[in-house]
């Protein structure tokens, strides 16, 4: 390996190139009932019509979904399980357990990753990054959300009934499955801009829109500057699950540095429930970004009505504790690159 | 990058081969006040003699610890934060929130990982991927736990002062960091091994040597299998905290394997305290990997003392909540293989 080739891997200490021929081999949706009805559904591969997905707790319900998406992705990308050489994936349960349970099941080897809502991108840009160098031939990059275990763990179990602020956001139940490899006519991988944490003081744990947004204008931001591109070069630009409050602050702040988002800019939090479905802000979560993502974003890529699109996922890198002792938000972006397959 | 130098980087589905010249460019371990009285006091760069660090919070402690150990770590490798393309990093706390207020604090583009105790050797691997590809110039790959903070959250808070059974170990208070990068005189990185996810079945949140013991088994005989290699290749070889229960399991079910680790093995769980200091049957967190790696191995590598080291730091991926739901402790291990610098 050539010091010149090396360097165009690196743009900068944010962004990385991929100069090999990296694309989505296959990708997989699967949701629960809320969203099987919402817009997106007839792109979904599957959609549970009840939170347990025939198991016993909601936690193995998500298991269940994490595991039919990597199964479903990996059928669709026409490959074998013995064909993955590993599994990068995130969850937002304590522990990773999602991932973990997931991947002891399946026997991949595994690295887990934790970034909140932003695992989606964070999981995917690793992936396209060891596939790009030649360390595996295939990688599962895969997340996973559950409203009712993600409610319980951050705020309150939901059977209390609880009353949520209108600002708030609603947890996706669903997963996200995606497998990268070399060559295909699937969706190409060109760039990741990997986020720095910020941290602007927001303390309300149900205010996570707001917390997030200047995540992602430093990310987006930054994605601009290294690659030279601008808005105008993406037929879409999505955030992962800032909602409706964190959208219009995060589209606010990139016109003040100079970036026109009009017309190309949406949230994933905004396109997977319809208005009349109760979700107060939007939705939030790791399966927000990875159910768009994987389902109409590849759908829009492969099908040649759309040739660029960035996608940049957000995390609130929320925690109870450090909540609960008078520490606010911290919170992360990572945005991915695709480009139409031919 | 042609095909034949990219099939050098992937040996198996579980291996990577480093060719370039990734080396270890500087490295510190900070740690409590116990780790600060035991054997290897004279090799840690600092210790504390309270368990607060001068903190509020024991949260806040753990994140002095790893702040002191990065800044150290950046220190000696001679460097300036701004050369610093990413950190890589883990603790034990729900949302690694040790990572993301670090993070923060450092304005270090982060990616964050999960593997428990195995955070050290898998964050470490991670970044030697990428430097060895050139997507980053240097990269600190860095772990934390303590034991207050990792007590609360995983048992009981100390304050209550409850009884542990004797198979129980002792978490440890550090954090260590490296610094990954091309070319220098430090010792040299040159294969890891990514480890599977492996559950036997262990249901007790005090036995984790037992539940780790198989998952180093695994990692180490495919390590061997791979590389070509055998326990008579390496000078050293630990495991990163199995304690005395998991130690002797781990060195009875490799010689059923065929690998006599006779002489060559050892714990991180068993050299870190002396006998005589209260820890049961060893150390565990992920600090107690981080701590020998960093500090000892490092120092024996670099003396010339030692030519060839292979770590294999074990993780349980223990839940609260799934062990109170009746699941077991799945368990991961990722081994990397050190040379001598010169």
């Amino acid at each position: 390996m050539s010091m010149a080739t090396k360097s165009q891997n690196r743009v900068s200490r944010q962004t990385w190139k991929y100069n090999e021929d990296v694309r989505i081999q296959g990708s997989a949706v699967v949701v629960g009932p809320k969203e099987g009805e919402g817009p997106l559904k007839d792109l979904f591969d599957k959609a549970y019509d009840d939170m347990y997905a025939g198991q016993e707790t909601w936690e193995k319900a998500e298991k269940k979904l994490m595991e039919d998406a990597i199964k479903l992705a990996i059928k669709k990308a026409k490959l074998k399980d013995d064909q993955i050489d590993q599994i990068i994936a995130g969850d937002l349960l304590n522990q990773n357990i999602t991932v973990s349970f997931t991947a002891e099941k399946m026997q991949f080897p595994t690295l887990g990753m934790y970034g909140a809502c932003s695992s989606s991108m964070l999981t995917l840009s690793t992936a396209s990054a060891l596939v790009n160098a030649g360390y595996s031939n295939y990688i599962v990059a895969a997340c996973s959300s559950h409203n009712a275990t993600a409610e319980r763990q951050f705020r309150y179990p939901t059977e209390y009934g609880g009353q949520k602020p209108p600002h708030s956001q609603c947890t996706v139940t669903g997963a996200g499955a995606a497998i990268v490899g070399l060559g295909g006519s699937g969706p190409r991988i060109t760039y990741s801009t990997v986020g720095k944490v910020i941290d602007l003081g927001i303390t309300d744990p149900f205010a996570m829109g707001a917390a997030m947004a200047p995540a992602a204008v430093s990310t987006i931001a930054t994605h601009f500057i290294d690659t030279g591109r601008s808005p105008k070069d993406y037929d879409l630009i999505v955030t992962g699950d800032l909602g409706s409050v964190g959208y219009a602050i995060c589209k606010d702040m990139l016109a003040k540095e100079g970036y026109n988002m009009e017309g190309v800019y949406n949230d994933c939090g905004l396109m997977i429930y319809s208005p009349d479905q109760e979700v107060f802000a939007g939705a939030s979560g790791c399966a927000s970004s990875a159910s768009v993502t994987y389902s109409y974003i590849m759908n829009q890529l492969q099908s040649g009505k759309m040739k660029k699109v960035l996608v940049c996922a957000t995390g609130a890198l929320l925690s109870p504790i450090s909540t609960q002792q008078g520490n606010s938000i911290p919170c992360i972006a990572h945005a991915v690159a695709f480009e139409g397959g031919k």
